[in-house]
């Protein structure tokens, strides 16, 4: 574990998977208003967790960082597109993401919609578009379509929109607050693990497996965002602090407090690192990804 | 040709859409405004034509509505989900809809933006959940969805609608108006067409003839639209006429003239009939579909 080098990982996995979004969406190739907009709010100092998490868990079990490149880049538009409509007027009407304008204050609403509604259709056009090694594969990618769409949909990622929307202002237990994590971001970063395990032929003891990591870096994820909307650095994070108090969100801290909310990360990502011990040392990148998840930055 | 009802057809068609699509989004399962919202604006009096269309062309080439009904289902889900988007007051801010109040209006902004994502998104969950009869089967589903991800993405039906938001006010030439029309709404319904010849085993000559058909009557149709919105019946049509007029939108009457828009998309249906020439009777579906494009009342 020591002996594994994280930065590096993520800075080489990054690069791949930064220069495959550039080459789907060549500029030079379209000079439409909505692919500038797609453009401007995929390209950039992204974390690109959730691609990094398909990859890892696909070398977790074996599987090469090529053949599930495109279902990382494809997943990353996934998440892309839902921060650009999170962020318009009618939800959260944030101004900055991602160290830039949000996509509306760049373009406008129309545009910002239509660059949202574009980018979910393409990823799906990307996964669909891979060339299956063989029949057997025609089937697992119908099986990471299928898994991918159930996580961003109406029981997944939007639900969990929905409920947070529904929940500003009030005051949520610990039960509601964990539900509507699990939703909205839980949902996509589980699915980004499953199908790199799937593509990369994991078994369906290793995909359980993975399943329960997770579950728990997932969640884990959500608590660090929440604490980092608390005592995070703006200029690091590229995007407004405080303003889920201002927003009167529950959050992680407003009902545990900083410090018992942190020990409750910690203890989720210790979850995710048991369930790795099922596995040698190939997972060490998603070994490495789970202490991340609490001690980053941004 | 003249001893096929359609009328009767359409009605048990769109009868079975409609049960499918019931079934799909089972309003008892989730109680999410979401889900409600989704039902507000997909379930009623559409027209269905997508759908229809997709069953009609499976058929011409030997297949059975059976086997293309969810591929029918997501593509209404589609078409549905770029209404609630268009007539977003970001867009065409449109409040009346298929005979009843838009979803924004309905419910809100959020949650309308929301409800069309979900049903994009689950269009493709339905598309990938199809189980394939045989593996030869599941590279035709990942044909299919790369098809209408295309077709519904930023080189089809978006670009079409940021050309024609960006075409409001000024006066276009044929050329132009026939190329966000191409987009906006041929995109899709050739990808109807094209999706249900694969599913039903189409040649490669039967699907190029109907990439033919699709063209013309795709144009017919959305000349047909441009004709309805100066001299319908909004009551019949279930949504305001004279919207074009008052938002100065270039439109085939208002370049052409009625009488010769009416010719114009006459001659695109004889040249949809004469591509269907190469087909026997199983065809007549799509035969009195041509005819019904540019008849149509609604």
């Amino acid at each position: 574990m020591d002996s594994f080098d994280l930065n590096s990982y993520l800075f080489s996995k990054r690069k791949q998977i930064n220069q495959t979004i550039d080459k789907i969406i060549d500029q030079t190739s379209n000079s439409s208003v909505v692919v500038s907009a797609m453009r401007h709010s995929l390209v950039g100092e992204g974390k690109r967790i959730r691609p990094v998490l398909c990859i890892a868990a696909s070398r977790a079990v074996g599987g090469q960082t090529e053949d599930v490149i495109m279902i990382a880049c494809a997943l990353e538009m996934i998440h892309t597109y839902s921060l650009i409509h999170d962020d318009l007027p009618a939800m959260d009407d944030d101004d900055l993401r991602r160290g830039k304008p949000t996509c509306h204050i760049a373009f406008d609403e129309a545009t910002a919609i239509l660059a949202g509604d574009a980018l979910l259709t393409l990823a799906f056009e990307i996964l669909s578009s891979i060339e299956p090694a063989d029949k057997n594969n025609a089937l697992k990618l119908l099986r990471v379509i299928d898994t991918i769409a159930k996580a961003a949909g109406y029981k997944g990622m939007i639900e969990g929109q929905i409920k947070d929307i529904a929940a500003e202002g009030k005051q949520l237990g610990l039960e509601d607050l964990e539900e509507i994590h699990v939703l909205k971001t839980g949902a996509l970063i589980e699915a980004s693990i499953i199908t790199g395990a799937i593509l990369g032929n994991g078994s369906f003891e290793q995909i359980e497996k993975l399943k329960i990591y997770a579950k728990n870096i997932g969640l884990a994820f959500q608590v660090t965002d929440d604490i980092l909307n608390v005592e995070g650095d703006p200029v690091v994070m590229g995007k407004n602090i405080g303003t889920d108090q201002a927003r009167e969100k529950s959050t992680y801290p407003s009902i545990l407090g900083i410090e018992k909310s942190k020990e409750f990360a910690k203890n989720l990502v210790n979850n995710a690192l048991q369930a790795l011990e099922y596995f040698d040392k190939k997972s060490d990148p998603l070994r490495a990804i789970a202490h991340y998840t609490i001690d980053r930055k941004r």
